[in-house]
């Protein structure tokens, strides 16, 4: 204890065929404390804008997410992404980007971040992302999430990064892109050998798959009948993990992924009933251990009776 | 006991990325037999022609599936299929469909096929589906595949179909077309209440789910490193599910459901491992045994240590 996080704290405007939010909290960062902050103590690093005011400090704050490293620029804007789903909620349109205070983001963070046991690196540039994790001494266990973008753009720099951390989430089509391997088996391999020794694929509504030396688990999706909003989803999937593993004292062992894996998936599953973060605002930790306990049931298999 | 499968005997001549094959076994009822056939008894219903022979029919007996309803049509030439895979094998690309004695199959089944107690309707015209489950009138409990073809030229044929049946498989964009629903939670509740009282949303490459009254079970797919190619994946899981189950007594429980799951996915599994139905051709119910166990345990999740 405590984690932390180093990414974008955002405003958002969100369309979806269930509805719209012209402008509410979001950001990878934002998503991840929240979710974590069920598990874990939780600090926060990343820039705002002299938008960005007791409002949205009050919904970090209600969860107890320490907010010391948020670099508020003077002048600045908060970074602004507005974007828009249809049925398929797999891939986003991005209507507009305004990176604002975003552009100039060096991070400097205090000692209490940098001491933290566990480290997440939301998805920013992976130069950046190198940064943070060469300040972050205190940091037994580091995760990485990244994006097609960086794959595509900054492929050097993001191999580099991914080198450095413990365990990487990537969706599964990133992964393949990544290493140019359609088999999701071999890619996984490929990536391994750049460095982390876990690997979360994530897989939209079909869940997530998790690789580790020479371990497997898979997760479906938790099945819901209203899926209003994606956005979040696999920030909030990183928070519940890794504030999971924190609580756990960080092992790396099967059962312990595994349940990260479940709890990842719990949060998620929260976090896209509403907009934004707004059903992770009022989730209490009563609500995930019932879910996660339907996740236990809709999974099981019992051997097969002997004659 | 038995099972029997109406659908096509066909030759298929595959391309994957991984090599081809001119000429093999293939057909929708020759991948459900064989792979049903490490369970129960099976007799196979559809047409062939003049180049059916010796070598075909001693694949089907070597497995013991009843041939004795395999219609041959003298001068006709069998059902053939040309198609092709890329690197996503969730999508094939039909290069040549030759319906030959299939275009004019009307099923004549006999009193040992109509009176099992299972039957599976493969992906044929819905009519014809229907016809064949009014024959069998011994069927207790009747599973239907079918495709988007159907879905599209015959919906109302289709339709009446499904309310005739017990058990429906159909890919999860399948039932989202039928249904005109995008989540597929509530597509499959409206899929229900055409008749069915099960209903198995294929996922490809992501597994399988399957929808109850109020209960849902999903399995990731096996992970494997060589998916070689995946023509016949669909039956072969269908004959694993329904093969199991009848050994089970065809009872619709929630425990030999999920088992009927697994064991459908794990002949799945190893379908596409080697063209058409190579693998299954030697395949022994040991290995089958072996990997329904490590598909238990790639999915289990313990439950959260108490503190």
């Amino acid at each position: 204890m405590p984690v932390t996080v180093v990414g974008s704290i955002a405003f958002d405007a969100i369309k979806t065929p269930f509805g719209e939010r012209e402008r509410i909290l979001g950001g990878a960062a934002t998503h991840f404390s929240l979710a974590a902050s069920f598990f874990t103590d939780v600090r926060v690093v990343g820039p705002v804008g002299d938008d960005f005011g007791e409002e949205e400090y009050a919904v970090l704050h209600g969860r107890g997410v320490n907010t010391e490293d948020i670099e508020h620029v003077e002048g600045g804007k908060t970074f602004f992404w507005a974007g828009e789903y249809e049925y398929d909620f797999n891939t986003a349109k991005t209507l507009d980007t305004q990176l604002n205070v975003f552009g100039d983001f060096q991070p400097k963070l205090s000692e209490g971040s940098t001491s933290a046991e566990l480290l997440f690196l939301a998805n920013i540039q992976p130069d950046l992302q190198r940064e943070v994790r060469e300040q972050c001494t205190g940091a037994q266990i580091a995760g990485l999430d990244s994006m097609n973008y960086w794959i595509q753009s900054a492929r050097d720099s993001l191999v580099r990064t991914i080198g450095m951390v413990d365990i990487l989430f990537l969706n599964d089509a990133e992964l393949r892109m990544l290493t140019e391997e359609p088999n999701l088996v071999r890619a996984t391999r490929k990536v391994m050998d750049m460095g982390p020794r876990v690997i979360v694929a994530k897989q939209g509504e079909y869940g997530a798959a998790l690789f580790t030396g020479d371990g497997f688990f898979a997760l479906p999706a938790f099945p819901l009948e209203t899926v209003v909003d994606p956005t979040g989803a696999g920030d909030s999937f990183a928070g519940g993990f890794l504030g999971y593993l924190d609580s756990a004292g960080r092992s790396l062992d099967d059962g312990t992924l595994r349940r990260a894996m479940t709890y990842g998936s719990t949060l998620a599953s929260f976090w896209v009933e509403e907009f934004g973060s707004e059903r992770g605002q009022r989730l209490t930790r009563e609500e995930i251990d019932e879910r996660y306990e339907k996740f236990r049931s809709i999974t099981t298999i019992e051997s097969v009776p002997t004659a």
